[in-house]
């Protein structure tokens, strides 16, 4: 099952990290854009061009040492269509790399809506009995506040064709407590109580490492939680988001790891794209820039957890 | 502020519906889908141009007496940017025919992620200097799991572009109450909580007619919530699925609206839309027929809650 797939490429490199590509123009070198500008002009089209140019670059320099990328949906929409075919691109040129591509999308509607997502992302989609891939990542992050109908598509899809989902459980952001921190009437907090039902909705897609095809985000800026959860799901692999940037170091993320350096996924994205700006190194190095960034990020993630098992 | 705009529009309409643009292969007439096809073939392109032909002429069959339209944007991405390229094009045009465009994209992130899905749905992308309106509808749904941070960009965008969201409260579909019924420890259930949310956000962006920018999305299928739910939020303006196709009807849906028969607009997607298949008329009557329906529907809605005021 899916996260098998990726959690032997983890093993593989050593290296629980994935590389988020959140391409803002502004972390875009220069002479991408222009190259893109004169082609397109300054336009939805030559900004969409930009960013592809700029995952290429960035692909090509981290393919070898890190198992995944994690393009974020958001940032490609921005530039309307034309952003969203550079998503596609992006997707299809990291897959073609063997990269282990999740699509952060955060998408979540009712039954029969989330069919629809599940064939745009993950699966595929029928024109006239021909079955065309849309987007096809690996694996989309998912918002669980509308219970079981609004994930049982995707678990069909998961099992299907070997993919997986991760779903919100303790987001990084400041007042993801707002909610999520809340206590039920049985006592357990909302994001314990969705990380249940992750637990629950994974026994139908049971993988062989113990983990399964259902995972969950959990903030890499919420350490307690992380030790947590991780005791409390134990077939559930976690996507970690909030390190670096977002304030949390390699010493907030080790709880997120079993006693074999396996189960989570640590993401960093602009502090493995921006790397070139920190480093303050020539734009043309932008691309070894973030090999330097991701192959330091895994040296420090490592020296907290040991070997992956 | 954004939902005075869209109040006006239905009491001018005196309809207080909106058409859901979910554009699947199978609810077009052959004839839209042969025609695409001949000219970019059996591809996501070709599927992207049938559903554009399709909506174009559903717009301009119910343009004169809908005040709104509703794409789902999970309709337009299983096809692709292609796909994505027609929810670009289909919110542009119901724009020019001076429709109110509600995106069902039930979008969510941390803050600096969702600024960016903020300018691309609702605001400007800016591109070296230029402002560039990527999709540009008026509202679009959002999903409240990440508290404050994650909706604080989008109400920034309200304010200063007249536009509107809606939060995910109690949503249709079966399984909603998983969660989103659960009582936290002050006894009020998760969607109340999230509910009372939306009062606070809205706080910050009232409306001349009461109602602010931060609306709320609750299930017809749930008539009994949408009840509580318009008491206990005098200010917040409900997006109500569920009419039709999944089972709610008028009565079910007449809570949602106030004494004045504002506060409310009823969603019908498949019931609008598939409308000529459920009469069996021909597929060159597929606009007409969704005309009748849409006026059925606003007559049935009408004869429970009277005149809107």
């Amino acid at each position: 099952m899916s996260f098998d797939r990726l959690i032997s490429s983890i093993t593989e490199k050593q290296n629980p990290t994935v590389a988020g590509l959140d391409p803002k123009l502004d972390y875009i070198p220069q002479y991408i854009k222009a190259a893109a500008y004169e082609k397109y002009g300054k336009t939805l089209e030559g900004a969409a061009e930009a960013l592809f140019e700029f995952n290429k670059g960035l692909i090509d320099a981290l393919y070898d040492i890190v198992p995944a990328v994690k393009p974020q949906a958001a940032y490609y929409e921005m530039y309307g269509w034309q952003g969203v075919r550079a998503l596609e691109r992006t997707v299809r040129y990291a897959r073609e790399k063997g990269l282990f591509v999740i699509t952060d999308g955060k998408r979540n509607d009712i039954g029969s809506t989330m069919e629809a997502y599940g064939a745009a992302h993950l699966g595929v989609t029928d024109i006239e009995g021909e079955a065309v891939e849309a987007f096809g990542a690996d694996a989309l992050t998912v918002n669980g506040y509308l219970g079981t109908d609004g994930v049982k598509p995707l678990l069909d899809i998961c099992k299907a064709k070997d993919k997986g989902i991760f779903v919100l459980v303790k987001t990084s952001n400041p007042s993801s407590g707002e909610l999520q921190d809340r206590k039920l009437e049985d006592g357990l907090t909302v994001y314990r109580t969705v990380g249940n039902m992750c637990e629950n909705w994974g026994s139908q897609a049971p993988g062989e490492t113990g983990y399964s095809s259902v995972g969950a985000v959990v903030g890499a800026t919420y350490p307690e939680q992380l030790g947590e959860l991780r005791k409390a799901l134990p077939h559930t692999f976690f996507l970690v988001p909030g390190y670096g940037a977002q304030g949390g170091g390699a010493k907030d993320v080790a709880p997120a790891f079993d006693e074999n350096g396996r189960g989570a996924i640590i993401n960093s994205s602009r502090g493995i794209i921006c790397a070139w700006k920190k480093e303050g190194s020539a734009p043309e190095d932008y691309a070894q820039a973030a090999r330097r960034e991701a192959v330091r990020m895994r040296e420090e993630i490592i020296s907290f957890i040991g070997e992956i098992k």
